[in-house]
């Protein structure tokens, strides 16, 4: 069984401080997929992270987004340093909890284009086939006749969860998953319309921590994708069950 | 027209001076490409690396070999870091000499068994068509059975031009191709056994600045490949003819 599991950039960083860890957040996180693949044979992870107060910033100053490309290699490669920062830090700290870690840096690796994401599956299924676990990030990537733009962790999740088939899917963010009026979570979301009223529509500005812009992501994955809350890491690395569970 | 070239980790660093860049020699390397992929349209070109003393002390404090593999995460990310600071260094230098370099790290790619060697093309394709030139290096990779193990820049280039189908290879190195017997240097080499007398036997220990190895490995290339020194490296992106040319 393979598992995709992202670790959101507002989790593991703290987003107002630039390129700060939230090394608490951080620890708890490492710790709960060190328990997990401890001694449990392969353990068929791959682990995703977004930017925080790393990837964004760089990305700012740099004027290159997921819409925006450049073809100044400056500015695209101070926003890829920037990640290799963040994810050197997420590495180490996943291999000192026992996690068979090593980086795949996404500009090595993806490409795309204006409406789709190319991530080719062997070299993770090579390093997950000797019982590595690949940790990848959002970053910025080639995109055909724009030069490079800004990949996401989420639509890298999506991509990456489809090319290797996963099956599961695990969103970690700072909410416990897609709340509605009521401040309950909702416990499966199978369409869009369903949770609108509370995300606000799919063409609205994204002022929901990003909820919106996930939910409609993982509505594209094959398999159930979860978005859960750091309290329930662990829960969702055992049962695959937390948070909203969208299919 | 696709160009591979590789610049020597002897070249570009001081091999005997722990991960330390030689300046000059960096420059009048990154001055050359730079003056060639300047204004004359898509540059096709690929650059590789070696890990002189960045990557080699890396891998022997690692005890990670071509041949030796691990898969203690520690150890294989540690020679990786130290080929990323040397890889940081060249890509910067590229960039500053008006070349749009972008960085592709091989162990995000790269996969092999104890006789391949498989470099998917489309990513470096991709950038290619985008107009950058992508930079890779010697590095820890992934090798089937085994764990990690080191993929040298020589071994990487073949595999490399074979998957691009590059149209010109040149190995830029410490000496100015394979010398004969009388300090001259052979046009041509088409044999191995041809130059055995002045290399060695194929078996023997490797003392002639790994050229044994490079003449090897350049006989397995579908087109013609060079080896020469830093001083016609100009000649070689200008005609492709320099040093010693392998067919």
């Amino acid at each position: 069984m393979t598992t995709v599991l992202k670790l959101g950039g507002s989790v593991i960083t703290h987003k107002t401080e630039h390129e700060t860890i939230d090394e608490t957040a951080l620890q708890t996180a490492t710790n709960a997929v060190g328990q997990r693949v401890d001694g449990s044979g392969p353990a068929s992870l791959v682990v995703v992270h977004g930017g925080g107060s790393f990837g964004h910033p760089a990305a700012a100053a740099a004027g290159v987004s997921a819409t925006n490309g450049s073809r100044d290699v400056t500015a695209l490669v101070d926003v890829h340093r920037a990640m290799g920062r963040l994810t050197e830090r997420v590495v180490s700290k996943l291999d000192a909890a026992g996690v068979p870690a090593l980086p795949v840096r996404p500009l090595s690796l993806v490409r795309r284009t204006d409406d789709t994401v190319t991530c080719p599956a062997e070299p993770v299924v090579s390093m997950l086939a000797e019982g590595f676990v690949p940790v990848l990030h959002g970053d910025v990537v080639v995109h055909e006749g724009a030069g490079g733009t800004v990949l996401s962790g989420d639509d890298l999740v999506v991509a990456l969860a489809d090319a290797l088939g996963a099956d599961r899917v695990g969103v970690c963010s700072t909410v416990p998953g897609v709340i509605d009026d009521d401040g309950t979570v909702v416990p499966e979301v199978t369409d869009y319309e369903d949770v609108a009223a509370v995300l606000g529509d799919s063409e609205a500005t994204d002022v929901t921590g990003g909820m919106a812009g996930k939910v409609r992501a993982l509505l594209g994955v094959d398999g159930p994708a979860a978005v859960f809350g750091l309290d329930e890491l662990e829960s969702f690395l055992d049962t695959g069950d937390a948070g909203t569970t969208v299919r």
